[in-house]
């Protein structure tokens, strides 16, 4: 990367979600393009009719290919994929086409990582039925990101503020999650979270680790993972030299984690660490029934190039109606900036 | 009862931890003292130490037997158990005096309530390892009421203003929770928490039940107990004219119950419930190292008597310090006061 801004990649997610939507919102956003060069990646036709729909006079650019300068200032930038039939998208619709759409504009925007063509990508909400349905086996962007890129050490962080989760696994069963509760992922988890901490500017990460039974089995009443698994986990990443506490219950981890005691912590499941995440960074809106912030970013850790990712979904319930917050694709596209130019330092 | 003001029995848990620092900082309370007549329960010694140590101005009355008309005023009336040897008694140390005395606290206020001399119980912080030394093998309050008063149907509600979870189980691994989650269970606690809502003023009480696995398996994608125990419960459920919605996937769930879109939710184990609730209702204070405030209160469901609680421990850490927050005790007496009167109309 030359001293110009990142150029960031963003796909637009399922067409038939909030994606389109969220994405224009955010890339209009002048602070958003004083600090990169944001692309969007899927079909300009669905992204010309999302700004429409919003009322934007905004001017859009179907490229193909990266010329050397995104031209910046008003235009909004699509590297166009020319795979969605206006016709036939339903808004809050599952579909294969819909799917298809937004798997090929996720494996795109790897592509174009992976080629040093962009320098960071972000990633709207997909559906995982609709790209099964398209015939793609996936359980989410994670796996997808890790499947492309060939890489085996890798998990899910989800930061907002100071509130960093990093997950020992995600996509399973719980049954199959407490299986996989062993030592020597948790060290690796560990060592992604305290690195990454790092490169979001903390000097000396302090870590929380969460026990997986109640009370952090309340030595050894409910359960013995924390006596096999956890505890060996934190002696020998204490001997690394990490700065390590734990087991502690979960309830009070993050409790604590919430009000600032650590600069992140690790999750035992998906769940135990999505919960807490949600309930401090989603703001519900009684009144009119939907979500009115949704802050938080998932960044996948341990890949060869920059993910951040929205961690809301596409809200199909709301899709087409012009409401969806972008507080949260903005955040992403902000960590994402600010990865790729902590990486080309 | 009487019209009188109801008498709550408040136990002083493990007299090493803050309970009797918070169950007196309560009971002195203006507030606390006009809507019901407290007693506390435990060693008049040690509550009589914690009042001094508070720098506090108050008489206490040892009583053995529940008068007629306790003297309320400007007294602290304690049921004395004279079970502590206050030289022996160290701040934040587990030891087997401390578990006994706690212990006898609380089968003291199950036994007054029982035999219908008291209105309401209320307990303190107890450490499960100091009460085990002691010779008593139970994992929680929960279940020493459960044993005591012969109750098979039971569970464990969390309450924060509208915020209200309830647990299919509690201090049991997560693998056994796995297993319990169960469709006759489910119901259970559904009738209980719709039935909880109600006496605390809900009118027509909107559930949400939580799913066992990420994304509520995501259609079967990780774990199956979402299709063959949780649907068919809430089908069964509804049938009965429950209004209930779910399976949810559970960092949704509790992200729109703590807007309000819920009046309770059903937690499929410990932690499910624990987390958010904790996240919401505690406050860390990073500047001072310790929770500012510790909202939330803790109820039996399905007792033959009024039982709440804290939903924090015993904080050993700043047990003597007289720093503890006693929001927690306040709001549980407040609860059992407002249960009481519910039950007597």
């Amino acid at each position: 990367m030359s001293e110009k801004k990142p150029i960031v990649a963003i796909t637009m997610g399922d067409p038939a979600g909030i994606g389109p939507e969220i994405a224009v919102k955010a890339v209009i956003k002048q602070h958003i393009r004083s600090i990169c060069r944001p692309l969007l990646v899927g079909d300009a036709g669905v992204l010309r009719q999302t700004a429409r729909l919003l009322g934007l006079d905004i001017q859009t650019r179907a490229i193909h290919d990266i010329p050397d300068v995104l031209s910046g200032k008003d235009t909004v930038e699509v590297f166009d994929l020319e795979n969605v039939d206006l016709e036939q998208l339903i808004p809050g619709k599952i579909s294969k086409m819909a799917g298809s759409a937004a798997f090929e504009a996720v494996r795109e925007a790897i592509r174009l990582a992976m080629a040093d063509k962009v320098d960071a990508t972000v990633t709207g909400p997909i559906s995982k039925e609709s790209i099964n349905l398209a015939g793609h086996r996936f359980s989410g962007h994670t796996e997808i990101y890790a499947h492309f890129t060939g890489t085996k050490r890798y998990a899910m962080l989800l930061v907002h503020e100071n509130f960093r989760v990093i997950h020992v696994s995600t996509h399973v069963s719980l049954r199959k999650a407490c299986d996989l509760v062993r030592k020597e992922r948790i060290i690796e988890v560990i060592q992604l979270l305290d690195e990454a901490c790092r490169n979001l500017g903390v000097a000396h990460p302090k870590i929380g680790v969460a026990g997986l039974n109640p009370h952090a089995s309340d030595g050894g009443l409910f359960g013995n993972e924390e006596e096999k698994e956890i505890i060996p986990a934190i002696g020998t990443a204490r001997q690394q030299g990490y700065q390590v506490d734990g087991p502690v219950p979960a309830d009070t981890l993050f409790a604590k984690a919430a009000g600032g005691f650590y600069d992140g912590c690790v999750a035992m499941y998906h769940d135990q660490g999505h919960i807490p995440f949600k309930v401090k960074g989603f703001i519900w809106d009684e009144e009119n029934r939907r979500m009115k912030s949704v802050k938080g970013v998932n960044i996948t850790l341990g890949l060869p190039i920059v993910r951040t990712s929205v961690d809301h979904g596409t809200a199909f319930e709301i899709a087409g109606k012009g409401v969806a917050s972008p507080d949260a694709m903005i955040m992403a596209i902000e960590y994402a900036t600010k990865m790729a130019i902590n990486r080309s330092l």
